[in-house]
């Protein structure tokens, strides 16, 4: 396919995406606001519940009416890739981590399966550009778009045309959750976005230090571990691409194919495959969000949908979170990535849709009380 | 019973506070820093699930072996008292709210029922000082000292002897919990504190005041959203109080009598009743901190027990961690008490206790891939 026609494909669904129902919004916040309890006492979790409710009343039309969000279905997506700017000693860990760390998902053994089974979600990987041939028939999805991006401090890290594959390869994984959870007579209520990839949190930084123009020294962290020197070149490698690529900031796939990741673009194209299902998203990491980040400039309406997880070590992760207005539910001090904070926050969701369902408004419990006279 | 034999009975039960096993303690550490991830890479967490594991290891003694720690019965006990104090126009809410709030606790229609059934917790609510005459039948805790503390910027709150009572209070109901669930073959697995009592961030902030002595006014907060005038009263009053009583913050029990409050003796007591029966206690907002200082100035060595469920809006709050080298678990900017934050901590501990016994260490990893052969 051209790219040309790749990118009709993704407009399509960029302007599929529906605005969640404000009139539900306004009623849940209405509700918390009445609540029998100080105004707002129960902070980011109020907000939280009244997005999940505008989100939910896209598929249920009695929303208005009950405000009771069920988030049954859950799965955390985890998206793969390499880097060639390995190549410049940015990690403390070797390429051949990756894969080895997609098998361990796949066998159940890692971080992520453990936290999602608590948070009770399951966990899907998917490769989008692992430098490793997967057997075809291995339980993951494939969307490889080439094995390991380009060192982006000589070339592009991709073409446009595979930026924009990456992307469309992560709304097609949301497309088929949804079909597959259709067949059920069910849906897809809570999506969580993870990565895996040796390397990543350099083009991560380079993301926002590319959006935002804040100084690539103030946004880049030690990653999985480097120490000083290593910190040091990591930086040098990221100004050095932004030097030689300028990447457009108003240009999000240029930002992508100039100093991106290919599991970068998968995690835009599930933010943009849930905005367009009306899934809410939870984001990870600083991979997480920098895919989230890429799709939010591309199609400014999925905010709506997503919600940040959790606050990473990582410097760079708070810059993308005010890059977009949101306020992250956790902050564990992680900096492990797979969606790990995604599923944590995934219990904190729930509590949301517990507290504007259930806890009485000053008036319930008053007639409560009356009919339960307790002595 | 006079002052001094109530002191006995109190010291008896430090006195039988045993050291968490610190054997276990390094073994869960270990084998954190062992498994498949970065080193430290989930934060606060890893470091509670050692607790945990060293805490739950007093009563299994193959924790050793198996680092499995199951939190499976926990309580919330929500601590409710009037203060004197309020005549001066701390609060927004007039003093009728405390035993109404208490009436809704025992009807089931709170936040803090909401959102501990979310979590798995039971709540019992115990009057240490309303200013009502509850029903003897009431299926609350009768732990009544006296009906509302005396107005601290006049006398002070309450005698030494009412102090170390309200304190024994809240240990005599750590006994019975234990007690009644002895009788079913179990255990209290896993205590959250809260508190109910309109004033009562007044105390509180006295307290942390008193023994950090940072000033008043970087100490006090808007507790249920005070305006602009009333902090500044607030504050005076607070500064009054400490003027005129002076105290010592040497002495545990003067700074109960003087400036704090009779469910603030009891959510000490619950502290130093849950280490005496080693059982790990979650702190709610700045009331059940306040509680939880108290009994750590007290007895410094409840600290192995108490966990910090989460940062509140109200600014004295991380003054309290900090006098007691506590990193809080959520910062959900709640403000609103009861145990709430306690509540949803419960999560996040339960979240340490699967990292500890479920993700897989490198070696690990190697024996399952090397078994499962993944084509």
């Amino acid at each position: 396919m051209s790219e040309q026609i790749l990118m009709e494909r993704l407009e399509k669904y960029i302007n599929s995406i529906k605005k969640p129902d404000q009139a539900v919004k306004a009623k849940a916040l209405e509700r918390l606001a009445e609540q029998a309890r100080p105004a707002g006492s129960l902070g980011v979790l109020e907000d939280a519940g009244a997005k999940l409710a505008a989100i939910a009343a896209i598929h249920d039309k009695n929303m208005i009416n009950t405000l009771d969000v069920k988030l049954k279905n859950r799965v955390v997506v985890t998206c793969a890739g390499d880097h060639g700017v390995v190549e410049e000693g940015v990690s403390l860990f070797p390429q051949e981590v990756t894969p080895q760390m997609v098998v361990n998902f796949v066998n159940g053994g890692a971080s992520i399966n453990v936290l999602a089974r608590y948070a009770g979600a399951s966990v899907k990987v998917a490769d989008f550009g692992v430098n490793f041939d997967f057997d075809p028939d291995m339980p993951i999805f494939h969307k490889k778009v080439r094995k390991a991006t380009s060192n982006f401090t000589k070339d592009p890290a991709m073409s446009r045309k595979e930026a924009i594959q990456s992307i469309i390869g992560g709304i097609e994984i949301v497309e088929k959750l949804v079909e597959e959870a259709s067949i059920k007579g069910e849906k897809i209520d809570l999506l969580g976005t993870g990565d895996m990839g040796i390397g990543n949190t350099t083009p991560s930084s380079a993301i926002i230090a590319a959006f935002s123009g804040i100084s690539v020294a103030k946004l880049t962290g030690r990653g999985t571990g480097i120490d000083d020197t290593m910190l040091k070149n990591k930086i040098k490698v990221i100004e050095k691409a932004l030097a030689i690529h300028q990447p457009n900031p108003e240009d999000s796939i240029d930002v992508l194919s100039k100093v991106g990741g290919f599991e970068i673009g998968g995690l835009a194209g599930l933010v943009i495959g849930a905005a367009s299902y009306g899934i809410p998203v939870v984001c990870d990491g600083i991979i997480s969000t920098a895919g989230a980040l890429i799709a939010y400039k591309l199609a400014p309406c999925v905010i709506d949908y997503i919600f940040a997880g959790h606050r990473s070590v990582e410097v760079g992760h708070k810059f993308m979170h005010e890059q977009m207005g949101l306020t992250p539910l956790l902050d564990l001090q992680f900096r492990l990535g797979e969606g790990t904070g995604a599923a944590v926050a995934f219990l904190l969701m729930d509590a949301a849709t517990r507290i504007l369902a259930e806890i009485k408004t000053f008036e319930e419990v008053a007639i409560i009380n009356a009919q339960k006279q307790i002595k």
